[in-house]
């Protein structure tokens, strides 16, 4: 299996993780977003939509979008919940991290980190850091009463929200009043197989 | 169960077009999002997130986000593959439509059609017309070669992806130039149980 990815993406990072922490073998394709790699007609090609993380099986089939791909390669681990209620809140907090999340956070982190925050950029920044604070808290709610987001096991849900979170500070998010959060964060870090981000 | 939902909203029209496909018995209590039903403190108890649709089941357990809610109604149906590529291309189909495709069309329908096209708007309905126009162009592209988005079949795939693109006129798009989209539209119409939206 082919992985192409941009080291510097935390949906990039999702798929190293999780491929990390059930030692699935692959091979990496750097892929630079900011050197426009993802609009060449060749990837293009692979990804219609111009986007990554994307795999390539030995079949030649192509499968994007990184929830999507984790579930594919989580099927059948112990990080998949197989009843359907649980499979459904895996579910749950990935459309909620891909909604209500990554457009936040990923993108504050984007425009400050990558861009070095632009004047044109600063109200869009703005409205983003907003976005991402209520997503944080809704973390933050859930995490007072729970240690992963789904049956108090670590699971693919935990990967997807980990990607961007963890990274939230390089977005000029400040976590310091979200203990249960920085709790969580250090929990998947004490995983089994985990893998920092480059 | 209960479904929790506003009949304007393709979001929860997704959850009404699955039951009628596949008749699953359950209640349904309106909840307008206009009149900021979503935003009372009853509603925020049961999804901090502050959006529809939500189902709560008899236990009292609510799960939320439209496309995990499909994810769970339709598990042991013939409209959710069990093979796990399959599996995986209807979620990747079903992310795209919540980060290309639904953050774009369905908020330039609402826009247009429920704000009025308020000036202030009119840079972000612009913004939006073209984000929609490239998710239209990778499903005409897709359809041009397939009946339908997974293993030439009718999957909840579909259904996310009809929901807000039936109603894309509604927020200013133009079809008349997307062939493959329109007889697609017209093939779920015509499933077993469809229903019309409200």
């Amino acid at each position: 299996m082919i992985i192409y990815g941009d080291s510097k993406s935390g949906n990039c990072y999702k798929l190293q993780l999780l491929c990390s922490n059930l030692a699935i073998p692959h091979r990496w394709i750097e892929i630079d977003i900011l050197n426009g790699d993802t609009q060449t007609k060749q990837f293009v090609a692979k990804n219609p939509n111009g986007k990554i993380p994307i795999i390539e099986l030995d079949s030649g089939e192509v499968l994007t979008e990184s929830n999507a791909i984790l579930h594919f390669l989580a099927s059948e681990s112990a990080l998949l919940p197989t009843i359907p209620l649980k499979h459904a809140q895996v579910l749950q907090w990935q459309f909620f991290e891909q909604y209500s999340h990554e457009p936040y956070i990923a993108v504050a982190r984007f425009i400050e980190k990558y861009l070095g925050l632009p004047d044109d950029r600063l109200a869009e920044y703005r409205q983003k850091k907003q976005g991402g604070y209520k997503a944080l808290d809704i973390m933050e709610q859930h995490l007072a009463k729970h240690h992963f987001f789904v049956d108090e096991k670590y699971s693919i849900a935990d990967i997807s929200l980990y990607a961007y979170t963890h990274v939230a500070h390089e977005g000029g998010f400040d976590l310091t009043h979200y203990p249960n959060i920085n709790a969580w964060l250090k929990r998947i870090s004490q995983q089994p197989g985990f893998q920092p981000m480059a």
